[in-house]
């Protein structure tokens, strides 16, 4: 009937989906357009950006050519003092953007009161406090040290750390040993459990590690880990479980070699069996090697660093040097664990999403198809998110594949600007803390960044283009 | 213009594709139908399977039933004369259906002349030769002696197999532990290392690693393994290496305790990090453990076995006891190595179908798309395996899922009437030996099993449910 009415009437909608519907029940032909209104910034900026569009393009271009070649490798391990650029005594470093002790959510203070008892600054939750408000301690983002850290991603002075070196550029980044789950430090837990199990680390651990990773006759290349752990299931974010078998398999017969008693080697192998988690510390140290030598490039806009102090939601670019764009950290569209609702949750933290940065991740999403079941969608879901950010990044990955995209490189590379013009935000697949310390996690769930940080960096960006 | 002249003319197409091309160029709608004649078989067999469905599906449920419950277990190993029942001195069991000496193909005489060098039945080549073909030699399938071995399949006296029980049911199965890739005697290489490798299996690894899983506090659930593994891109067949790192994982650490002395450990766990294939003659002994409960039931058509000789391609039918029905084994469609060709491939050989007939391997392909870069083909070819043995299977399993299909069960159970009736033949997914002894995997690919096994099984079958 409304076929004859409307005689050879076809639609395009531009507008919301459920438009459609009339033509749907009328059988008229239509067609949905994918279209959103773009982030609210500035004409001037717009103008400025549209005009140089050539220009950010060829510097993009550099950024992203780096942004390939990466090839980060683990080459050791140091303490956080002998190691991590800057470094010292009274300096704990943090996930996410800068912050003062006042504005740390309560995971990250809980985190924060731990390092402090742990390098026995403090005898107590109290004396700790006060010291950490005293001004004596300093605090500084992991990311402005080369370093990067999980959900509250304290790392103080004694801490033992991975080194990972970029083999292509030369170039260093550092992460902590994973913990485990539970109570641990990163979710702002401080109980002595935690404390023991962090100097276990330091005292028993590390140094069998770190002489594992010294008697390899090759170093162990974090790239091709990566690569195989996308083949089988994981997106290195939220789901290790293939790379934190493959770096098992790796070290283990080192372990065993260089172990000063089977005892310790034995103790090593249950606590990385025990943790499928274990090779995120080094997914995002080695996310942060491939990505660093692409900061600093005039006319960039691509983003190379997006972390969260579980306040504030940071991003920085290439083209805009070291200053940092913030907007409030959100809460996570979670599966939370029984017993937790988002009434339990901290605001998103920790400077995991490096690994999205890097084209990992929630970006990746579409390699760990496992994932959905702790984090919720099916398997489209997961193909969705890592399609929708094709849309947003500014190349395919030439080294991380989704198989299931036929081998398709992984979306590489956020452009601001197409971020900001298309209005559709990074997303990022992570665990959620509690909001209290020392609780731990309480759920895992997909989020998309907040805009705030975008609309600010491509405002200082259009401006730095005029520089 | 053609719309107009065929008015509303609509077309189903039940007939070969290209009788849409027209159709396609005229823009008139048409639907093309899946369906080819069934395989050849007499109208007396179609006649009493088609009056016998209620009694057949009947059966088939509780054949389903057993399988969906299976408990694979790992519960320990023994040498061979030991702990195989009906095993012997002068026996050698071998994959697929049974075959005399002189119509074994080339890779199974070069294993079996191997296995004689290795018993120190005989000498040297020719002694093993003449013995093989002398009577003194018993030749028996595998899988009548409750075994499966990959490829040659050869098991002999001494051999050390690992010992696997199905919890549920309480029956076991056997097979040999993977040498690795290369010259090895499954692909029937006889050479002085290749024996001595053997041996070295036999007096080293086969101690340590008995010890390591009697060591464990819970025996090793392969269950578990293999639906970890099919979440990690394995489909268990083709494709172990999650698998094997699960397996190291788990083993790893009982290894470093009961192994004699550092050196020892370490030679083990090089030697199972060497080979991801090392976890296949568990995923075999698994998938026969599983399906083995669902032999012998009256009236039931599930495929419990298939397997390959190298010359025959055999199947046995639970509703029609030990009886083989046997055709000639195909080639396989495969990617070749580097300097081989089909030239130089042996006919499709080994009891690994046993992964298929249980419902992994080629019928979960759509949960490994990272074997399509080993076996050709793409993501959508692997989807696409999978989605069509459902139309041959009884069931999906409700243990392994596959999870690009949302987490929908593998394909499990194969059903002889379905088989025969929609002319659909399983998908096999496999390695290739060279047709001399010796040289070894020259491919990989997948291959349909051929027709005449499943006519025949499909006439005997009828025959069993007149009596």
């Amino acid at each position: 009937m409304s076929q004859k009415l409307f005689g050879n009437l076809q639609v395009v909608n531009i507008g919301l989906e459920s438009f459609n519907l009339p033509f749907e029940k009328m059988n008229i032909p239509h067609v949905q357009v994918l279209w959103r209104p773009s982030l609210v910034v500035s004409s001037e900026a717009k103008n400025i950006i549209s005009n140089n569009k050539e220009k950010i393009k060829a510097a993009n271009e550099l950024a992203i050519s780096r942004l390939q070649k990466g090839r980060p490798l683990l080459v050791g391990m140091g303490n956080a003092i002998d190691v991590i650029p800057g470094m010292k005594k009274n300096l704990i470093l943090h996930a996410g953007p800068p912050i003062t002790w006042e504005r740390m959510c309560g995971p990250m203070k809980g985190a924060v009161i731990g390092a402090l008892l742990y390098e026995g600054m403090a005898k107590n939750e109290i004396e700790a406090e006060c010291l950490a408000k005293s001004g004596e301690i300093e605090f500084s983002p992991c990311h402005e040290h080369q370093a990067v850290g999980p959900m509250a991603g304290i790392i103080s002075a004694s801490m033992p750390v991975f080194i990972v070196q970029n083999a292509e550029f030369g170039n260093f980044t550092y992460s902590t040993q994973n913990e485990g789950l539970g109570k641990v430090l990163r979710y702002g837990a401080f109980s002595s459990e935690v404390i023991e199990r962090l100097k276990w680390m330091e005292k028993v651990m590390y140094p069998t590690l770190k002489k594992a990773i010294e008697n390899k006759k090759e170093k162990i290349d974090l790239k091709n880990i990566i690569l195989q752990a996308l083949h089988m299931g994981d997106e290195v974010h939220n789901r290790n479980r293939a790379g934190t078998s493959l770096l098992y398999r790796s070290l283990a017969p080192d372990i065993v070699t260089v172990a000063p008693d089977k005892e310790t080697a034995l103790a090593v192998l249950n606590f990385m069996n025990g943790n499928d988690h274990f090779f995120l510390n080094l997914s995002m140290a080695a996310s942060k090697a491939i990505i660093d030598p692409a900061r600093n490039i005039k006319g960039s806009s691509l983003v190379v660093t997006m972390a969260r102090n579980g306040t504030d939601f940071g991003i920085q670019l290439s083209g805009t040097g070291s200053q940092w764009f913030t907007g409030k950290a959100p809460f996570v569209d979670a599966l939370y664990f029984p017993g937790y609702s988002v009434k339990d949750a901290n605001p998103d933290i920790g400077d995991s999403a490096i690994t999205e940065t890097a084209g990992l991740g929630g970006f990746a999403m579409a390699a760990a198809f496992a994932i959905v079941q702790f984090v919720g969608g099916n398997a489209d879901t997961a193909l969705n998110y890592s399609k929708q950010m094709y849309e947003i990044t500014l190349a395919e990955s030439t080294q991380f594949q989704i198989p299931a995209l036929n081998f398709r490189g992984t979306p590489t590379g956020i452009d601001v600007v197409k971020v900001v013009e298309k209005n559709i935000l990074p997303v990022i697949n992570t665990g959620v803390a509690h909001k209290d310390p020392g609780v731990g996690q309480v759920g895992a769930g997909v989020l998309n960044a907040p805009s705030e940080p975008f609309s600010k960096a491509y405002e200082e960006f259009s401006k730095h283009l005029e520089r």
